[in-house]
């Protein structure tokens, strides 16, 4: 058996967007217990990203040959926007990716007891002093450049096998310069999920931020989609020209 | 020679255990030696799970060759669970296993001198207010996560040679959220391999709870092991609808 | 289509170098923002040095089939002295990829605000108490470094598709030691896109540190280019000896 | 051309070195430099082996096509004692190797300056307490985990191209426990080459601690290499019966 059902791709969904919030989510509530509330460290926020990163990682090689491992509405949305997946596809993956950050969240829950919800539960927000201008641009910017390093990975050109370490590497270097602005969370559903869960257990949750998150890494990545497909298709004339060449070439073989 | 007799298979597997549990159970005394007794600061969790997955990746490279590198009972046991080993391997796996626990942890104790065992050997504890349940839950979340990815990335249908990496970083990231909860031992030998060695010079042991990670850490193998076989399994219905359909394409072929 | 247009290459140039500058320079002012402005603590340093590595990582597996992912003019000119692109071609590359350093330092200032720009947007800049002499030799060394590792892991001898992971971890290797003495540049199009941008927003750019800066990084990377072909290559003495002991071998054959 | 000459294999090694020299044991002055004199913490010692890591990592990936990029005394002497190359090539390695070291040192003057002497120049020592017996276990079983993990990494029955990343995250790895007892140099060129620098600019050198390293570092890996290629032996009554039983079955077929 090669490929997997549609419902089995959406059980990898839950499963790996589930474990992406689990442990990068996680890891927010799990660093302020260990190194102590504040002040919030570059060590802390290295071993985050790291932790979102390797999490990314092991879900790419765990679960990429069942389902894709997308774990993000923003790159499913970008892929069927550049005609890489069905449409009719979309819908139950969205479901599944939310439905696993939930779930994922409520783990963290279960594993650090409700101290990781007074602590914040790794909820993304705007840092001290961002407006949603700023907050917009940043979450723009950083899944414009996930879903670049997702397209350009997954291109069969690239070095095989080699798309889980890029991306996954690539999320670690997002979050740092972004996180200041907005906790650099990148991925819809990885800023849905703990938001339900956070409300869930009456945490704080500033719902107000959610359109502004949604919109921007939407937008983000079905750009860089566009202009990754862009960027590696010749225009008609072009084409139509190599055509004729290699037509001419055939013909005086 | 491709294959080795099952006398040299156990060796690796002593020899690969107690890498683990040198380097990963040592990177804790090694830390605390280091960097100060308390407050145990986020960059110290950080370096002992990178000491992890990187003693992990190393072994897996180094002896996946020749044994499968399981080096964790928890593992050994999902795998035969799953009919992927023969149960006639499995106790002299985990014997290996659990005797290259000890030797490792002896290792800590003759590189780093009775130090060593002053600050707690690395022996995993529940952390500060976290109760059974809280931790029977977490080891089992923890071991549930690092058998799906060793599941998924042994799997014929992932991105060859990358196991030892995706297992590797998948257990740094799951240490990260799981650490305050349990210290996430995750592994059978790893939790049992330093409370004997740790009773041997007279440190200090929670044998009362012992079953709980053992029990935590097999079941969520055990379970990771069963989903991933079931996700990636037809129903013989399907199957059979599906050969039937394959039938009906080659007979109007 | 397997080869991209030379317009499209630079695209990918100017995006590449346009990320690399965004994370990389990005994480300074960004982990001053969160650790705090001093002292600056090694955590910071490697968190720096990781968000570079990791970013080059990312962008070679993203567009390496599309540009070759130099993004950095002294790489550039040493495959051009060493006969390994066209020198037509380097004018284009050199100026997409100082396009895209501005363009990527623009976008820190968007993502985390003025505030980047106080805290020196991440200009390169002699460390304290080091002179240009000094200075010449760190950058100089450092981009001999990170070329050898270049020119090593494309040689089509090495093992395929590990060239962006060598290179990536080569330059966190590099920027450890040599960051103190000049924040470890080693690339034309990093050290001048910051000063533009910094220029722009009246930030501190230590202009007449630039020639230094330019000067041993393209002396350092063409050095370690044609020392790196000439240690693959036979003398011709030797070569036309081993072509007469082939022949001899054919004719007794 | 497929093989280089000999000599291009020595320049190789005492490149290769001297890159693991002025990265990795420049890394510790630079960490001194940067976080300050004293208290070393953990985020110090990460960065540390992070450093000797990559170096290891990008090396073997830009010369172990040229000379196997074994940069390493201790390990060129088991490659030799288990018939993996010839004894009459380790005079020269050995040679290159050393060089190669003491040109890093000198690197890491030219490029942190005299303060890099003043801090040390990162020379291998015993740590606080601990006797020279201590010392040789610790740097034995230190050797010893690198050596296995190179000639098992380097089999060919191992995953292809991955022998660089399980070398140099083995040498991470090992660092962590094994620096506090002996600074972990685990490689006798990294032992003596910043010696004999310290010597020439005045520095504080131990050299009776030189034997102790060096007779731990050989014996540990010899040990390694010995008992890798005996583990990977069938003895020649169980060869001889698999051969019989191969000769039944092809009479029986």
């Amino acid at each position: 058996m090669e490929e997997n059902t549609y419902s089995q791709k959406l059980v990898a969904e839950v499963l790996g967007t589930a474990v992406l919030v689990f442990i990068g989510v996680g890891s927010v509530p799990a660093t302020l217990i260990v190194g102590g509330d504040a002040p919030f460290t570059m060590a802390q926020l290295g071993m985050i990203s790291l932790a979102f990163a390797t999490a990314v990682i092991a879900m790419v090689y765990a679960i990429g040959h069942i389902s894709g491992c997308q774990i993000n509405p923003a790159i499913t949305l970008a892929l069927a926007a550049t005609k890489k997946m069905p449409w009719r596809d979309v819908p139950g993956y969205i479901a599944a990716q939310v439905a696993g950050a939930v779930l994922g969240a409520l783990a963290i829950v279960g594993v650090l007891g409700k101290k990781a919800v007074d602590v914040g539960l790794g909820i993304a927000a705007y840092g001290t002093g961002v407006g949603a201008g700023q907050a917009f641009f940043a979450e723009a910017v950083g899944t414009f450049i996930l879903a670049f390093i997702v397209f350009g990975a997954i291109d069969r050109r690239a070095a095989g096998g080699f798309a889980g370490l890029a991306i996954g590497l690539g999320v670690f270097a997002i979050i740092i310069p972004v996180a200041p602005a907005t906790a650099a969370s990148i991925n819809p559903a990885r800023t849905l999920g703990p938001m339900i869960t956070g409300e869930l257990f009456d945490g704080t949750v500033h719902w107000s931020q959610l359109p502004v998150y949604l919109a921007a890494e939407v937008l983000g990545a079905v750009a860089a989609g566009v202009l990754y497909t862009a960027l590696n298709t010749r225009r008609s004339a072009a084409a139509a020209g190599a055509a004729e060449n290699q037509l001419a070439e055939t013909a005086s073989a």
